[in-house]
């Protein structure tokens, strides 16, 4: 059995990691929310009892066996080393320590034998590379790969609480003839579509599409894989889908992807798309697997395939994955209990 | 001056040819709004006279120059014979003749000069193909073009006005949690994305990507073109949005795109990110011109370059594009005016 912290219990993303331990039985002993002053002092509920969350510091993680970040990228450089300091392991959601050598950035389906190497951090994907990557790595291995193009769909939630009211205000007051003055976003998020996720940098990349780049390669493990992405926000609440163009190795035909990936882990195939039946963001929510379909050779490459795939962000992009790393770090006994 | 028939004038579409032809102060001596007979009857106001909506039959065409149709593919099939025959040159919206290798594809800025060898009968492209061709002509002038993919975030007016009201009705319960059965659309628009615009081909490919690759192949000029897309319905009102991967045959760096997009006709450039300035489809509303932005290199090929675009569905995805071409046909001498 294991001390579990969740740093950044009160976020959208903390909460269900929260739900995701619950529901899969997480071996836990004692579960200790943290997050910030503010938020320090409010109850959360864990397996129908309340937990006190207390304010993070660095004194936050005595006797701690595993802690699962999600408070960003400055809270996760501040307060991940304390944790390690602890003798925790640290499993991080922001992008603080993602691309750094020493840190394993694990998708388990994908690149479980990366995490023994950890040095006390593991690193968990953008929410746009982690379906990505679970989507590709059967196809990569079967046939290879040498490029992707992906275009995103993605939902406020991955913004945060803050966003997912905006988008629901911003809409009701559209409806009701108002314009709500956009804060979140630099522009109206109801009825539109943002090109825009994080900063730009000088090439004209979002910061967002350069994680999904580097990523993407790094827990492929294909350094030199050619990958570029579009990201997009649009008005859904939950759920992130990808529109994906690939080009493989060797060719490779619908029928033969469609095989892999069906019996690929943490793939949910919806293939039917004469019956309406095609991976929708709204059909993730809620969801562990990636939803994967519109399998269909890619008409402008020989070896050109295009899918879709949607995901719950906060699930699979986030909290499920986060969680499944724990549980690797148990199962495959990489973690020593501290407690029986 | 010319007599000029709208076909499918209530719906739309045919709103919105009527408003492009005030605006664009086309030379108009008879207005004949023309639809089923359903719509027989009603009134609509043309440069602040009302016009009484007339019944379409294939007698409606007597004296008229030219006919602008949008009320579906089967309307354009059984009337534009019709109206051939009356002596009028049609413009027709639907996707009937599009491919016909006597019927011209025209955008203007693009192909303008595929108009004179027209039949009696010009089509107009498909919503997210219009746009496109706006974008990649002076690139595939310049450098030459070899491959296309295109990902797009598409509106519900493109599917009609019942698909304006689903989309409004959808969210308002939505919001107030409830979740209205879907009519127009196989499952809930409202917070969702929908990879399904058209019936699926046994390869997998909706028509609406089918009739992109097409027509971008047919006004481009270039039939060995390689195109793929993914089409995706967003809910959004108004405007197409489009990400856009291509490969030129010479290499071309961002900068040289943005100086042939911003000398190019029909496009508005909004390129610069991290001031928030970027095409969204909510501000291409109500424009005529294409809005291109995003411009960068596509990091995953030497001679990649990637784009973004958003575009008004109704205006240059078909009633604007369609009242350029007559124009195109009256300032070319074209077409003889029956009336002075």
């Amino acid at each position: 059995m294991f001390n579990v912290a969740v740093v950044g219990a009160t976020g959208a993303v903390g909460t269900t990691m929260l739900r995701v331990l619950e529901e899969r039985g997480f071996p836990v002993t004692e579960l200790r929310p943290l997050a910030s002053a503010r938020s320090a002092g409010r109850t959360l509920d864990y397996l129908g009892k309340p937990f006190t969350v207390q304010e993070l510091t660095t004194d936050s993680f005595a006797g701690i066996d595993i802690a699962l970040f999600s408070a960003g990228g400055s809270r996760s450089r501040d307060f991940a080393p304390a944790a390690v300091d602890a003798g925790a392991v640290v499993i991080d959601n922001s992008s603080y320590f993602r691309m750094r050598p020493d840190v394993p950035l694990v998708v388990p389906e994908v690149n479980e034998d990366a995490i023994p190497a950890h040095q006390g951090i593991i690193a968990n994907p953008n929410c746009v590379a982690a379906p990505l990557v679970v989507a590709l790595k059967p196809i990569a291995d079967a046939v290879g790969l040498e490029r992707v193009v992906v275009s995103s769909y993605q939902a406020v939630s991955g913004t945060g609480a803050a966003a997912i009211e905006e988008l629901r205000a911003q809409t009701g007051g559209n409806l009701a003839g108002d314009e709500p003055e956009p804060s979140v976003y630099p522009h109206p998020i109801a009825f539109n579509v943002l090109p825009h996720i994080g900063p730009f940098d000088e090439n004209g990349y979002s910061d967002e599409e350069l994680k999904v780049i580097a990523e993407t390669k790094k827990m492929l493990g294909l350094p030199d894989l050619a990958v570029s992405a579009t990201c997009v926000r649009v008005p859904v609440f939950h759920g992130h889908s990808e529109a994906i163009h690939i080009e493989t190795t060797e060719p490779i035909d619908a029928t033969h992807v469609r095989e892999l990936l069906m019996a690929a882990p943490g793939i949910s195939l919806r293939d039917e798309p004469g019956d309406g039946v095609y991976p929708l963001p709204r059909e993730a929510e809620g969801l562990d697997e990636v939803l994967v379909g519109r399998i269909r050779k890619d008409l402008s490459h020989p070896n050109g395939i295009a899918l879709w795939l949607s995901s719950d962000n906060l699930r699979k992009g986030a909290a499920t994955n986060a969680v499944q790393i724990a549980e690797s770090l148990v199962t495959n006994g990489w973690i020593t209990p501290s407690t029986v």
